[in-house]
């Protein structure tokens, strides 16, 4: 056996829904030069379908962990194989597959855990598919960080912009109770030590969005500004850290705030996104902090009606996966 | 007395916050040429103290209703006067001053009800100062409803984008309650009827963010897109408007949907403006729907410390104006 070169990263690819553009945005991808060894886990069979769809060939190998780490090849897929229960067809849900889908992810984790890979990144699930199976999920990032332990932080980045959110995927009837300091406290943490060590920030500056409109308005608007956020906040200036706020998040996200800040942190998934992806459209990417492994996903859906189109849009996945080399490379 | 000429529209202009930049707009805007009469509601000794401190001469003349309409004239200002309490100090917020900030929106409001003016544009008020000096005020918005009558809508337009909001100036938790189907109908009803008669739009687009992340995602992540959102909808659909949603806010803002639209219609503040003043940052407008009279805003706040500076920027200003000017013009 041959001793593997460490400088070659190793990153593993789900290939998330079957009947999405999962499989199409793998088969796209195996079309370009890549700076790093790419191991999709999903079906092969699916893979070859979908590539003769597409009008690709594309050679599948299986892959072999103890065989030498070497560059992805173009034209060439390797995969750990998991298969299907039942056929996928473009755009059409099926909960048999929901097992699938959470396998593949399951896989990918395990092989981060255990150093197989550096680095994993997602391709998109449907989560209501999953959820309507019988699975409680209520997204990647919280079903990795269950696998993995840690505190999983959601954060999107496009060039010129990074948001990461205190809650996730939450009604937003459910926002405000779970805003609380210790929350804070350990997102704001999270935050910081991954900027520094996964994105080389010497001494990262924050900004932090209020709950309310116009961060509270002095009380005027609700109180968790005053009560809950900004005590937080200043706690860690006094520690030392670079962190602004409580700001109103519709005067935050313009070029007088922006310009100097590595990253911005907003209470809730509908205040942060929404500029992000409006800002970053095609390219985006969502990374996963927090965790004892490295993982990034697309910042899109399934894409049901493009499945097996071929209009696909591969940008956020690139994106996705040029982020997590550089991630392992910092690490 | 001469007939008015009632092709020139004569648009009232509320100076705002007086240790604000409001004053300094006034007397920016006075070296440009304008396409209609101007009325500054103000203290004619606040404008006359600014325009020194800025190095511009600005005469000063005291409105009268009875003279013929005519155009602005570049180095004039035509004032109602109305003076203030204290004398303004640039920065420094008096609660003395604050019914002397709600007298010139109900002087500028009047005289919209009685026609004297054709439009008003408001320059930023201090909320939390009036809300000190113990007024109940939640905004311009709200006040001027309140004086007007009517289902205030407010909507916030940039360059390309149009964002209206079903709730405004809420703290967060009391968002979802407010989000009922009478409101919604409501909002609704007023931002298409605004659009037809007010912008001159046949048959309005209008895009319907959900109420929680993606949109409730099939009711696994909240269920008011089911019970109470989308119903709403889809009875507007059938009776021919072209209304699209429930839609999730994080994909919603992205051109595939946005190009093709004429209003985005957002649950709540920070679900909708954070985009918008991105996008148009120094360019956008604030406009209330659904009232008996015409107003728009700046969307920018008093900016206290650059009040007397010579460096608060025109540009929304400028936009506000235009845009009422417009609707004027419509309506």
């Amino acid at each position: 056996m041959a001793l593997s070169d460490s400088s070659i990263k190793r990153i593993a690819l789900t290939s998330g829904e079957p009947a999405g553009i999962g499989s199409d945005l793998c088969i796209q991808l195996a079309q370009h030069e890549l700076a790093c060894e790419l191991v999709i886990i999903g079906s092969p069979t699916l893979l070859a379908q979908r590539a003769k769809q597409l009008g690709y060939y594309v050679q599948i190998n299986t892959f072999d962990p103890l065989a030498p780490r070497k560059y992805a090849s173009v034209g060439h897929l390797t995969v750990v194989p998991i298969e299907l229960a039942v056929a996928a067809q473009c755009g059409q849900l099926n909960t048999n597959n929901s097992a699938y889908v959470l396998k593949t992810i399951s896989e990918a984790t395990q092989g981060c855990l255990n150093h197989t890979f550096d680095a994993m990144v997602t391709a998109p699930v449907h989560k209501a598919v999953i959820n309507d199976a019988g699975f409680a999920f209520s997204g990647h990032t919280e079903y990795i960080a269950e696998l993995t332990g840690g505190t999983p932080v959601m954060m999107l980045e496009t060039p010129g912009l990074r948001v990461a959110l205190v809650t996730i995927h939450l009604p937003l009837a459910k926002v405000p109770q779970a805003i609380t300091a210790a929350r804070l406290r350990s997102v704001i943490n999270v935050l910081h030590h991954d900027l520094t060590t996964r994105f080389n920030i010497a001494n990262p500056k924050i900004l932090v969005c209020g709950l309310n409109p116009h961060a509270g308005e002095g009380g005027h608007l609700g109180r968790e500004e005053l009560d809950i956020i900004d005590p937080v906040l200043a706690d860690f200036r006094q520690q030392g850290m670079d962190i602004q706020g409580s700001l109103p998040a519709d005067t935050l996200f313009t070029p007088h705030y922006l310009d100097s800040a590595d990253a911005v942190l907003a209470m809730y998934h509908d205040q942060g996104l929404p500029v992000l992806k409006h800002k970053g459209f095609g390219q985006a990417v969502n990374i996963t902090l927090g965790l004892p492994i490295i993982r990034t996903s697309v910042d899109h859906g399934t894409a049901l009606t493009l499945a097996g189109t071929g209009k696909a849009d591969l940008g956020s996945l690139q994106y996705a996966l040029q982020t997590a080399l550089t991630m392992a490379h910092n690490t």
